[in-house]
């Protein structure tokens, strides 16, 4: 590859990333940078998880997108990464860029939607910054979140082994109907498992099972074979829906395979509107089946990028 | 003002942010939100600072900018920020939105300048996210730092006291013609105001003077008198220049007049090469003297937006 003449869009966000950040060595403080949901950083008492997550009108959202729920949409992305590591959501800062011309009522019913979520999973909104979003250009929001969890206990991507069974929360597929604005982060389910647990490995599902199972696989040095037939698709969608549609944020997780069916049990009288499946199992590395060609949602491919 | 017509540009970006964040109410752990260059946030030892900060292509750069000095400059202007609270910097995210023809090349010599920085001031890299800038967009990098500081020690904008004098680091205007790129943030020169000082109110200088000063009075809650004659201009700007052209990158800082020039003088044993200069002084509320009706940066005034 050269990069003189090859383009952001022919290379791929997880490969273009993992070009970015190969230099990168942190501290002894950094428990995980990046390649997982947050990064942790090691503290005195509670470790501290840093989160951020951009929205980009045309891309996330449509300009007849309803602000409010462009606000919420924005701050929950953010609490569903927190959620993915087992930790609780703490402070958040919102910057939004913005053409001139866009109407005030507009913005101020993005802060309302910011507000509702931050209401909603107990975050502290201490920071907001505007800027000109630039020559010709739409609306983007980036959110940077910070969040707790005790020492040692963030659930991390690499900590799956080969034989773990595969768990999904709730029904994939179909978010481009409106669940992708409106979702609730897995935050009180994230806890739930990390007490009676804990999963093995842990992410959110943000760019469809597709894109982030193999990401999981890898990050924890396995393969793994996904049992189509088991993928809880949401009611009127296709398996191939379910495994590419993205922005289900549900949670995907790793566990034992003795510790599958006692927790599914007890998640049963906690949770009893959500289910949690078991659509799969981590293999020795080098094998990944059954998700017969399915791809995820890739933004500098996407039609409109 | 009826946010249903008007715009952005009408509104300004102080007065939006105003509206914007009127109804948040941090919880206790919050010493300051908004309003100040970093929020603080209460910890078990050290505090913690947050801070994010935009850069926008055809507003804080041009598209024939060497992408080291974006890389750099995005990065510094948040040390900057730390910098002002008498703190010093830990983790920084990166975001940056681009478009899918951007070749890797320039992204990578983005990502080499803030490596460079990173590396100047001790930050470590814990994120990185690239996204789609949307339909018809250029490039914007959003940029997430925290900082620590003593308990009680970050040297808010707000607790400056009518008669305290108002001095700045360095020499102010012409940022534009290569400085604002290539700035070294005040990082080892605030602690050691800290240290010596310290001072009672103290900022960056990043949308000029003619703007800046006005909010550190505000937050203060005094008026203010500048002495134009000793303002430090760059050799070869007009006062008018040091006064509205930003990105000095410079403290702003006050001291009662009976601490002035005993830190002065310990300041040019220090900084023999940096001039510290008093420029006016604070004052009861409701005056503001010295601007001669100079204006700073105004984002959504600027040309470009």
């Amino acid at each position: 590859m050269n990069p003189e003449t090859t383009t952001v869009g022919d290379l791929g966000e997880d490969a273009l990333i993992a070009r970015l950040v190969a230099g990168w060595n942190p501290d002894g403080l950094v428990v995980t940078g990046t390649g997982d949901d947050c990064a942790v950083i090691r503290g005195s008492e509670d470790w501290l998880l840093l989160k951020t997550d951009a929205l980009v009108e045309g891309v996330h959202f449509l300009p007849e997108t309803e602000p409010e729920r462009v606000g919420w949409k924005a701050l929950c992305r953010g609490v569903s990464d927190i959620a993915a590591m087992a930790g609780w959501p703490g402070e958040a800062l919102i910057t939004i860029g913005l053409p001139a011309h866009r109407k005030v009522a507009w913005v101020e019913g993005v802060y309302r939607g910011v507000e509702k979520a931050a209401a909603a999973y107990e975050v502290a909104l201490v920071g907001g910054e505007t800027t000109a979003s630039g020559p010709g250009n739409g609306v983007w929001i980036s959110v940077a979140l910070t969040g707790r969890v005790k020492p040692g206990a963030a659930i991390l991507r690499s900590h799956g082994h080969p034989g773990d069974r595969i768990l999904v929360t709730g029904f994939l597929g179909g978010s481009r109907h409106g669940k992708h604005l409106d979702f609730e982060p897995r935050l009180a389910e994230a806890l739930w498992l990390a007490m009676h647990g804990p999963p093995t490995a842990m992410m959110d599902l943000s760019d469809g099972l597709a894109m982030d199972l193999p990401r999981l696989a890898k990050a924890s040095g396995c393969g793994f074979r996904l049992h189509g037939s088991q993928v809880p698709c949401t009611p009127g969608c296709t398996l191939e829906q379910a495994l590419g549609d993205g922005e289900d944020y549900e949670l995907l997780l790793t566990l034992p395979p003795a510790r599958v069916e006692p927790l599914r049990a007890a998640w049963a009288e906690a949770f009893p509107h959500l289910p949690l499946t078991v659509v799969g199992e981590l293999t020795a590395p080098g094998s990944e089946e059954g998700l017969h060609g399915a791809t995820g949602w890739e933004h500098f491919r996407s039609p409109e990028a």
